[in-house]
């Protein structure tokens, strides 16, 4: 059974309209907190009625919720893809950096909503961020569980370690997000003082002894 | 010439008044943005009249500003002070730590302030903000250079060290706020795992030699 050309382009009408009201709410939250915006004002931005935003999200919360997934899952996509194959400290570091960097520059509007969300006033956005940063902390802990595999580092070291690593890259991202993409010498030396970071944490790995 | 009673009773006044606008403030920040806050709000919460507020500060943005100095000055130099005299990382990594953890314990509101304007709506407050961090980078920048004597580190790549060290105890803060006091082995955990990181950063210190 074939679909009718008119429920596909209703499909695609009604996918339209989903998008424009996280894009609507991605533009509003670059002003204010997301607390502060009403479905009200996203409806009417968007060009619809207040009760058809239901037919899309159950809440202005499950929208804040999409917007932190779909910032984050294609960019811890995208690292674990260049991960894959890379054998040293070195290598995974660059080329972190790299597409963070990247990503940041390409999306800055999303990145500022994650950081300033990170600790706003939406419970669950709040949550769905951590939840996105555990998962990025759990790929680097395998990772590093890879790399120091001759070493006797239990789990939860790897996990501080990983941890260490996670808080370093959003550090980044805010002093990224803070230049403003006006300054590329800054965003290079931001990047530069990054990896050199990243280095240090890595050295500091090699000398670790996990306490049985 | 001794001051007369009455004129000492009036600064204590015009100081209790400004302590006034300046804890008004700190509680209004625990539910909005510093930007959203209005003078006149501020004036009629501290009891006075909207006119009367630029007898204490010039402006919003400069009581702001008084706030952040008054909640990072005093951490600045108690952790100064702990530092005198002790003469390895992990001195201080624990000493730090433990401080650190009190002053966030006895005054979660102003830290929470911190943690949110410093990527927030009011310039002045982020400039503020962001020169404290500075400030407390480059105490600690001396202190490794002292514990570092021996090697060849150049300051550039010991200040990198400090910013990193920086960034993990600003984490570890904002982890501290999150668990909102009720949690007090999850704050114990918390500080664990920061006391863990800055050792790792210190090991890694360690075996870094700096490009000549």
């Amino acid at each position: 059974m074939t679909e009718r050309p008119e429920s596909r382009s209703r499909a695609e009408r009604k996918e339209r309209t989903r998008q424009r009201l996280l894009d609507v709410t991605l533009h509003l939250v670059t002003e204010r907190s997301l607390a502060s915006i009403s479905l009200r004002e996203v409806a009417r931005d968007a060009g619809i009625v207040p009760t058809a935003f239901y037919r899309h999200f159950a809440s202005m919360d499950a929208l804040g919720v999409e917007l932190v997934d779909e910032s984050m899952r294609p960019l811890r996509q995208m690292i674990r893809d260049a991960r894959r194959g890379r054998v040293t400290h070195s290598d995974i570091i660059a080329e972190t950096v790299e597409i963070l960097a990247k990503q940041v520059r390409e999306h800055p509007d999303q990145f500022s909503f994650l950081t300033r969300e990170r600790f706003g006033g939406v419970a669950a956005v709040r949550r769905a961020i951590a939840t996105e940063l555990r998962l990025f902390t759990s790929d680097l802990t395998v990772d590093l569980a890879r790399l120091t595999a001759g070493y006797d580092w239990t789990t939860d070291d790897l996990e501080m370690a990983a941890d260490l690593m996670v808080t370093a890259m959003l550090n980044t991202v805010m002093d990224l997000l803070e230049t403003d993409g006006r300054h590329p010498e800054d965003a290079a030396a931001i990047l530069e003082l990054s990896e050199r970071q990243l280095r240090l944490i890595a050295l500091g790995m090699g000398a670790w002894r996990s306490k049985p």
